[in-house]
């Protein structure tokens, strides 16, 4: 088995935000960046050559799906995650603790794991963090996440509980895993809690895996409880492994992660929007259905350059979206997508020039809606 | 307003079958071709990159459906159809006739016009020739088609009463022309009958037209009956015009169409049976749905050129279609067209080498499923 040396290279720091390199079996990924999220397989409606040209670098599958459908079997026999979406570049996949408890029925756990039945047909499973772990390593990711529990983040003596079990089951992943060309990244849990937060982040720092994450956020909480827990954590993590702060994806969410520390976001956000026909910009969003698009010459968003900008007006793509076309949620999706990744690669740029703040602040004050949050 | 001169370039002959060149104001269409339907303005789940690549030129549009959503007038108002969908090549409008008498409800034929309710609404319309034209007109195809009547093809009073009316409304098209850059094809109708297919070949073809589309086959008629009224039909339409067979889009009759002289075809049905994860090769149809493909690493065809079979295996389309991922219908849409669009062209090549007939018996006597006509 071949073995990788996963290393994050922090070329800059401006305030708490970073830019930085972090070195994959796939290619390097430049940081602070944002992942499309691939669930099944697939960025809903998107081919790999539509993704790599609106600039993805790192794409996300969900494990608990493909488990499920077609089965971690399966993709291997054809070659891997990689080869089964044919997508060249870095993958990462989560260890489907999230989805669990987020969509699975039934599910009861106890210290060894989860028992769960399938949304999809109804069929009982069991994930444990050994089988999640030869689960990931079927799939072949380059980056993969330890099996954690996600509580509702206000309910202590719960958090308490499944912080604790995150931990043990932390462990159980690391001397689970075989494959050494995966890096396998530990979850911070802990609710809104600042002094469990302080806590997972040191238990998960002292075991040394090759990167972090933060779970258990964006998932009920207020805006000031969720920087405030990045904070929290990212004051304990290590400055030389990157930052994953999982299922954020919203542009003052992302500029306030960045000037926080974070290195690696997600989201499910614009392809689902995009299905929904609003379109993201870094001012806010757009209701294509809205009449007023009917005869409308301009694009989305005249300062961008993806290919939906660049090609079609919002009075075509309002036409699509009434008229009930497909094609409408790809081309919402390239412009979503592509705004919520150069928005990081924007970022990027402004750290490694030192003017951050500055570019972070003129986005936030120029959202339309609802009042923005300070970066800091 | 400026005059195109649309002129065919009859390149080779063999036996009937034809290979030549119809000049546009949007580039050259190398004929036989089969053109991809983009019915709302977009062929479905396709970009006008993914088309390109795919190889199609001329893409059709249905003024029906575009005439009801967004309008006639908002076309116009974003630069016409070619700028509206982003398509750069060669662009065909059909008429709305036989959209009016397929999909419309309580439509009321008389010598003028047809008065119909819209199946989106319910609201009243009406489409004359000059109606029709004005709507081509504002659209701003290349190829734009006769306001026509299409009847059931075995009734023979019916028949002749709709073939007489398309006589009349032919002529009045043409006189409602005002634009010089779009060719006017007249349409022949007459069901199943030579006499009267003879009768609306020479009227149609004594009108002048620049080119010449047989209507009112494939819709119900027998392939013995659908291609001895080509044959008929064929006998009469000049030489030195091209001849479009509306609707007729499957591997047997393609090339039994480019057999008996036709240069251009068209059809839903390859981007139709996409959607219901049906994949067409020379030899049949394959539905990815079936348990067979779960483990199957070849691509729907191995020796396609397209890229889903340059990429991806059966068993991730089927996962695709297991999961209900709308790429399953990209990547099958985009096999399913190429292999029509290759289909044509590999036939254009056999005609300019004197082997069609070789060619095409060759096709024929491998296809699965009902036994095949004939070629000739």
């Amino acid at each position: 088995m071949p073995h990788f040396n996963f290393r994050y290279d922090l070329l800059a720091t401006d305030g708490k935000a970073r830019a930085g390199v972090f070195y994959t079996p796939h290619g390097s990924l430049e940081t602070p960046l944002f992942a499309p999220v691939g669930t099944q397989a697939t960025v809903k409606s998107l081919t790999p050559v539509q993704l790599e040209e609106l600039g993805a670098s790192l794409v996300l599958a969900n494990t608990y799906h493909l488990y499920l459908r077609p089965g971690a079997d399966v993709v291997a026999e054809m070659g891997g995650l990689h080869h089964f979406m044919q997508w060249p570049r870095p993958l990462l996949t989560d260890s489907g603790g999230f989805q669990v408890f987020s969509l699975a029925e039934m599910r009861k756990v106890d210290e060894d794991g989860v028992t769960f039945k399938s949304h999809i047909d109804g069929s009982t499973h069991r994930l444990t963090p050994e089988k999640a772990v030869d689960i990931e390593e079927k799939l072949g990711a380059d980056i993969i996440m330890a099996f954690d529990e996600c509580a509702e983040p206000h309910d202590r003596p719960y958090v308490e509980r499944a912080m604790q079990r995150t931990h043990q089951w932390a462990e159980r992943c690391l001397k689970a895993q075989s494959r050494g060309d995966q890096a396998l990244f530990g979850i911070v849990q802990g609710g809104i809690f600042p002094d469990l937060r302080e806590d997972s982040a040191r238990t998960i720092r002292a075991m040394g895996f090759p990167g972090h994450a933060i779970g258990g956020l964006s998932v009920g909480e207020s805006k000031p409880e969720m920087y405030a827990m990045i904070e929290t954590v990212n004051a304990v993590l290590p400055e030389d492994k990157p930052r994953y702060l999982m299922g954020v994806g919203t542009v003052e969410d992302i500029l306030n992660g960045v000037a926080r520390g974070i290195d690696i976001f997600d989201c499910v956000l614009p392809t689902r929007l995009a299905r929904h026909q609003a379109a993201v910009t870094r001012s806010g969003r757009i209701n294509l259905l809205n009449a007023a698009h009917t005869h409308d010459p301009r694009p989305i968003d005249e300062g961008c350059q993806c290919y939906t900008c660049q090609h079609f007006t919002r009075a075509y793509l309002r036409h699509l979206v009434v008229a009930k076309e497909m094609l409408a949620s790809s081309l919402i999706s390239i412009h979503n997508l592509h705004t919520l990744i150069t928005l990081a690669k924007d970022a990027r740029a402004a750290i490694l020039k030192g003017c951050f703040n500055e570019f972070a602040q003129d986005i936030l004050a120029h959202m339309d809606g609802d009042e923005p949050q300070p970066v800091s």
